[in-house]
């Protein structure tokens, strides 16, 4: 039951290691989500989402702020997005499923980013017809969760760049090739699309007061790996006369592996939102769990959930207050076996694919709805 | 009556120093454009335009390749541009001039990029609308030069982006910050922005190919200062199975003043062609000329033709073999006297202003008429 111990790294193109959530904050110089913070949201939303309860949604930049300026009257609009280099995975699911709750509560417009510039001019071997069938099939799962399409926009980049490029340029002019490299870890040999890129991504922090014409907060809830295009952002943005972005960071959803992010490069250990039912409920019944060597030892002894990947599921998306806290001691207990919690979870992810793809399907005609279009007023 | 004789520098950026033209086509790696050459235009062209037999128009490369092209039945796109910092002088003129004579020779088509990113860029003092305010100033003297509407499109860089940025990042993946640096000369301290930029200046030089889905060939005429650009553009192109653009380079206008080209850095030597016809007239009787220290000497040695700016004016602009010929040969004979040639080039730079800023006027109309628009089919 050894866990990964090998040095964390945690980089938008990069995250290993075992992953130490404090030593992050600490790092980026984040703020931890206090319990301040969630008796204020809990004030407006009536319930806190148990992505909050649970600390799933750890820390964030000026999300007090964010607050303070809603009290005062001032709406703020919600931004975060999708770098489409292959399917969905539930893992991807569970920032969108805490943004459409912000959404919910707050009213709050969305700005759906998908970045099929950055994903073809990052991976050598694509070409520009990957990323734009990723940018549907990815759009379409983002549909199927029941955004609202009257407060959802789902920007593509290299289809909205008229309305995208001239605030991309007022950003670009400030930072220079050293601060990116600084910041990205971009080198010599860095291709100029992506020297230039992380001013394409800054811009719908932006978009929203662009358009309006005054300056509209903006929260952006998003795994924390993404920081560092943040952290530009919020240099440019009173240079610019803007309100520099709120952020608010996720923990990472593990794979069903022994350790390590859910990630699309290890198929086996990810569930696709895409995979057969029957396909995904195999690849949970072969999952890393947190068990003993025997069933005698387990009964005795107990296991253990926090290494867990099935565990992790249930908390991450699937299981209510009561139930996972039962969870939890049956199986520090030794009362349940791996096998059964495999095959029950394997039964809620068999139903959830289930449910979610035939939204996805509906979803089909509904993608030109989301488009953003700068000529629309919303 | 000393020249410049400070170091030769030509970049996009800078040109100063006492040009050396053969140098630049060894140290670019042009050709010269030979007899030849010039005899396979005219045999299409019926007459060779004056800045083709005065040389103005001085090296190129695979020009004889276009034009064999165009002897197999290929027609070619005509590209060029420029960058909308502030008012048209006379010199930016003559390459279109010569632009127009090859559209209305060959039939074809021009692409004209306004680059009001670049400006923007690289100008810490400009605002956007700075350029995008000399962008239509600029565009005016375009179309005030008789482009036929029906093949000639204005792209401008900020209004078009949904048109060139697919090209763009296609382009910009195969170029490395190292090789822009060392093309451009671009600095750890260079914007983001600059760092991308040449990818956006290629584009032209593939967008025909791209709307009409075959390769078209391409030829820019430009000063040779832009060869840099071409240089990336003619390394990326054939990694995206496009055909090198051609390019005709030509000598930089001289300024009123001892030496250099104009510019519109040093007002009181560059002729605008929004300046007023008496201003303007004012500007040319204060010319630098090749004259002597006194009229003695002058009706005894004569006067220096080569060093003169008035008489380079007559050469880029006004005057037929004819009429410079004997010019020249009563200037070294001592004939006429500096004050007399300044007064005539007054008259007819007035008079041209004159025209031109009528033909200006109602340009104002016709410019939506000339807007790249990529839903057009043209």
């Amino acid at each position: 039951m050894s866990v990964n111990n090998e040095e964390m790294v945690v980089t938008p193109w990069e995250v290993t290691g075992k992953i130490d959530y404090d030593k992050l904050i600490r790092d980026f110089g984040t703020q931890p989500l206090t319990s301040e913070i969630l008796d204020t949201i809990r004030k407006h939303t009536g319930e806190l989402h148990p992505q909050l309860a649970r600390r799933i949604f750890f820390s964030h930049r000026d999300l007090d702020w964010i607050l303070h300026r809603y009290e005062a009257g001032e709406k703020f609009v919600l931004y975060t997005g999708r770098g489409p280099s292959g399917p969905v995975h539930i893992g991807h699911l569970v920032p969108w499923i805490f943004t459409k709750y912000l959404q919910d509560k707050f009213g709050a417009k969305l700005y759906f980013q998908i970045t099929d510039d950055e994903r073809f001019l990052q991976h050598d071997e694509f070409s520009m017809s990957e990323p734009a069938k990723w940018a549907f099939e990815n759009a379409l799962d983002l549909i199927a969760l029941g955004f609202d399409p009257k407060k959802t926009r789902i920007i593509l980049d290299t289809k909205n760049m008229d309305a995208l490029y001239g605030l991309a340029i007022k950003i670009a002019k400030h930072v220079t090739f050293s601060t990116a490299k600084a910041v990205f870890g971009f080198r010599e040999s860095t291709n100029i699309g992506m020297a230039f890129y992380p001013a394409v991504q800054a811009v719908p922090a932006f978009l929203e007061s662009q358009l309006v014409g005054h300056n509209v907060p903006c929260l952006i809830p998003a795994a924390i790996d993404q920081d560092p295009y943040w952290r530009i952002t919020r240099d440019v943005a009173p240079k610019l006369g803007f309100y520099k972005p709120a952020q608010i960071h996720c923990r990472f959803v593990p794979g069903l592996g022994r350790a390590g992010k859910m990630s699309a490069s290890m198929p086996e250990t990810a569930i696709f939102t895409i995979d057969n039912p029957q396909r995904a409920k195999k690849k949970v019944m072969s999952a890393f769990t947190g068990g003993r060597a025997t069933i005698e030892e387990q009964k005795r002894l107990g296991a253990n959930p926090d290494i867990c990947s099935v565990f992790a599921y249930d908390y991450f998306l699937f299981m209510n207050d009561k139930e996972i806290e039962d969870l939890r001691y049956n199986c520090l207990a030794g009362n349940i076996m791996c096998g059964e919690c495999k095959l029950k979870l394997a039964e809620r992810v068999e139903e959830f694919l289930i449910e979610h793809q035939a939204k996805r399907e509906k979803a089909k005609d509904r993608f030109e709805e989301y488009l953003f279009n700068p000529k629309d007023s919303w």
